[in-house]
């Protein structure tokens, strides 16, 4: 799937709708939309955004080539005028996104375009499959390399990933979250994650015998062996003719660093009896790799269980998010511009209350505790506000006022960074490692509580108070008191 | 990611193997590779083969360029012989498969490549990338498809899909599946998957009022409207202003062909109470759409309380088969040739016996009853055996041989075809709507009991008396007869 072919990957009401905004005058109506998402995935506390590379790409690379065109001619539905529109298509908008690798919570935007309808519109499908795809294995990679506590993770998915981006751009993403490396060449490719790997079952199924599949890739490659012990019978088969190959090929080059990989039975018990083994063989550098079916529960269980395990080895419930693999981004209509360039908040309602927006233009302040540094929460404030740090600030919670607290000692720091004006780049992009630096440092500045695997502490996402009345307010002007302050106004 | 780049889409591990195998005497063992799955996702009793199309696109574009050679030099582990053998490198093999749309069940081969050990090497991790992937959500869409009772099922999952590929290939195998059709343009231009859609959210509120972009949808698309009903109150303004907007727009063209779509609140309550409001309005043609987190429960709940939907919009739990987002193929060497071109089978052991293949070059043998049409079970036999028909045929249980049975009255249809011969390609590809119906009518080939959502009743995958002599002697020869003849050789 080529990148001048990308255009055409969206919903195809996006289509229909930018035809008829271009049709009934609304052709240069300015919008706001943000992308949020509703709840973070396997119940934990915090999200990881990724995504925000791909995002830019396809925006640069937005163009309706003629084959696009004709496709859409084809249709019978869309004007002549509208498919010139499109042939002439560039983004012109502005768009803020928060840095990738940032912790993230339910209902602050992680993303806001302003652009005229069609433009805004057209973005929709792309913006939220990119983020809520690598934000969905940025936040799974970082659960496991927490379980992991400092052991080296490996993301080993591509075979069964879902499609070829899923595996290249998911390597990417589970290396912002925490993973070392990855098993998929083109990723590192691409994107410089670093992949490795040694040798399937096959490799050992090919030669006459065990030892002779060992011994020969200890001579091909003696500064990177990790050999897959299973193939037959790991305690009684492998892990000997492991340790032969090694003492004849590597000790006598004075090499002791190298591996060997379990890929079944169970790893608790197979793992000891394997160091043991090599222990008493004197190859206490050889680590030892576990890969089948892990994931942070299981990871987390092997390891209380004195389970002798150097390198993780993570593939599908990684690749796809098994337990959860839907990350909950929309993309919604939160403001529009008056003739006169005044916003006009907007918002949605809906008959599940979960489902109501945010609306307006709005910023949003992570703040910090000055002593700790740890984060405290994140505020929602209108486009133009600031938070002064020099006198006390109180916070509410916005669905229960009578919350509040009031802060002192604080720092904050703005998330959403401008990325695209006026159609062009402005936004710098680290490189992925100081990505995955960065990420591992807002990692810190959470509390233990926010980050436990079950029932974490829920991070506070508060609203300003200018922001919670336009919110309330427009939930009573639809009709909708039975939403709107509950309780009284907060203070 | 253009085409050009995919033969880095590999797992690292197969490049060392390539390269071990070059720089030791086996780059022209001929060996024999058999993708295969060992469960059906939500414990079900079939899945549906796809991904073929994807298979044969990725193997006939199989060039390493300068870029990709490069890379690898810079790895400093790879031979320079090996790299020009790269540069040349074409895919000369043999490939045989199942055609996409065809109920498979596990441990029966579902592609067999034939080749010379680097080529079938490399090719691993895409073959099972893209039949894991497609086969998943064909299969997912099959049971969704199923609940419907023969309801439209939309695919509608871009947004949630992981990634590119996941979306535009996901729609693809959920229309192989039984969609009518998806939300993904670019699916609908690429393969031929009719897209739809009208409107999103945004649309209603870009209008002053929901009637007014009501009576604008109708009025730019009086032949296909579908008017999302739920941004403020689905009963108490959606429903009524849809009412308004087509007696106002369509009735006076004559038009009666609508819809509405209902995507939040409870659909079963919301669904009966709309139906009743537009039939109270003489709109009866008026077809109520649903969405918001469907899948095969939901819908089969919603349809057994009387809800009055026609048309199912499936999103996430389709695209990302969220109840168990992963297919267990796997690609593993089942034999090699010697030196006289005779096929040795090999087999790979594990401690999870579950983890155990069948050997050898085989063929599969699907077994009709000859009076109702139903499959009764699949035989597995070496690629040279053949079913008589005509006399009667017994039929045994690999794990438990003492089950038997003889069929008499029977035809049998061979599943795995040629698709490439000494790398050229021998397949011809049907159409998409083709795979589809063969899809449908395989599909009423199985029994309702094996098609069960919940405990189906297990579908036969056996092996012929000479295949099963042969695992259970490659067992035996490997130490593991525990795991061979539990039980009497079966008569």
């Amino acid at each position: 799937m080529d990148k001048s072919h990308l255009a055409l990957l969206c919903d195809y009401y996006e289509l229909t709708m930018m035809n008829g905004y271009y049709l009934t005058g609304l052709r240069d109506q300015i919008t706001y939309f943000d992308v949020f998402f509703r709840s973070v995935p396997d119940r934990g506390g915090y999200a990881i955004f990724a995504g925000l590379a791909e995002v830019i790409d396809y925006i640069q690379n937005l163009r309706f080539d003629a084959e696009d065109i004709d496709f859409l001619r084809g249709k019978g539905i869309f004007s002549e005028d509208f498919l010139r529109y499109l042939q002439q298509f560039r983004f012109s908008g502005d768009l803020w996104a928060v840095p990738e690798g940032t912790p993230v919570f339910p209902n602050e935007p992680l993303l806001t375009v302003r652009a005229p309808a069609p433009e805004a519109q057209l973005l929709e499908t792309y913006l939220l499959l990119a983020i809520n795809h690598q934000s969905l294995i940025a936040t799974k990679a970082s659960r496991i390399a927490r379980a992991a506590q400092g052991r080296a993770v490996l993301e080993f998915g591509a075979r069964r990933a879902h499609g070829a981006h899923a595996a290249v751009d998911g390597a990417r993403a589970a290396f912002i979250g925490g993973c070392q490396g990855t098993s998929c060449t083109l990723s590192d490719a691409l994107y410089g994650v670093p992949a490795g790997g040694t040798m399937a079952h096959s490799w050992v199924q090919m030669f006459e015998s065990e030892y002779e599949a060992f011994r020969t890739y200890c001579e091909l490659y003696p500064n990177n062996v990790t050999l897959l012990v299973d193939t037959y019978d790991t305690l009684k088969s492998g892990v000997p003719n492991a340790i032969r190959a090694f003492r004849d090929v590597l000790l006598p080059q004075g090499i002791t660093d190298c591996a060997i990989r379990l890929d079944s039975g169970d790893l608790a018990f197979i793992s000891r009896e394997a160091r043991a083994m090599l222990d008493a063989a004197g190859l206490t550098g050889c680590k030892i790799a576990a890969s089948n079916a892990l994931d942070e529960w299981l990871i987390r269980d092997l390891l209380s269980q004195g389970a002798c395990l150097d390198i993780f080895g993570v593939g599908e419930r990684l690749i796809t998010a098994r337990s959860e693999p839907v990350f909950s981004g929309v993309y919604k209509l939160v403001a529009i511009e008056d003739a006169a360039g005044r916003i006009q908040p907007k918002i949605k309602i809906s008959d599940n209350e979960v489902k109501i927006l945010n609306p307006h233009f709005k910023k949003i302040f992570r703040i910090y505790d000055r002593d700790s540094g740890k984060a405290l929460a994140d505020q929602l404030c209108l486009h133009d506000e600031e938070i002064a740090t020099d006198r006390p600030l109180t916070i509410f919670d916005p669905q229960a006022t009578w919350k509040h607290k009031t802060l002192r000692h604080f720092t904050v720091r703005e998330l959403l960074q401008p990325v695209f004006r006026s159609g062009g780049l402005v936004y710098e992009q680290p490189p992925l490692a100081q990505i995955r630096d960065y990420c591992a440092a807002q990692l810190a500045t959470l509390w233990e509580e926010t980050k436990r695997f079950k029932n974490p502490h829920r991070y506070y996402v508060d609203l300003s108070q200018r922001l919670w009345r336009i919110r309330d307010d427009l939930l009573r002007q639809n009709g909708r008191a039975d939403m709107a302050r509950q309780v009284s106004e907060p203070k």
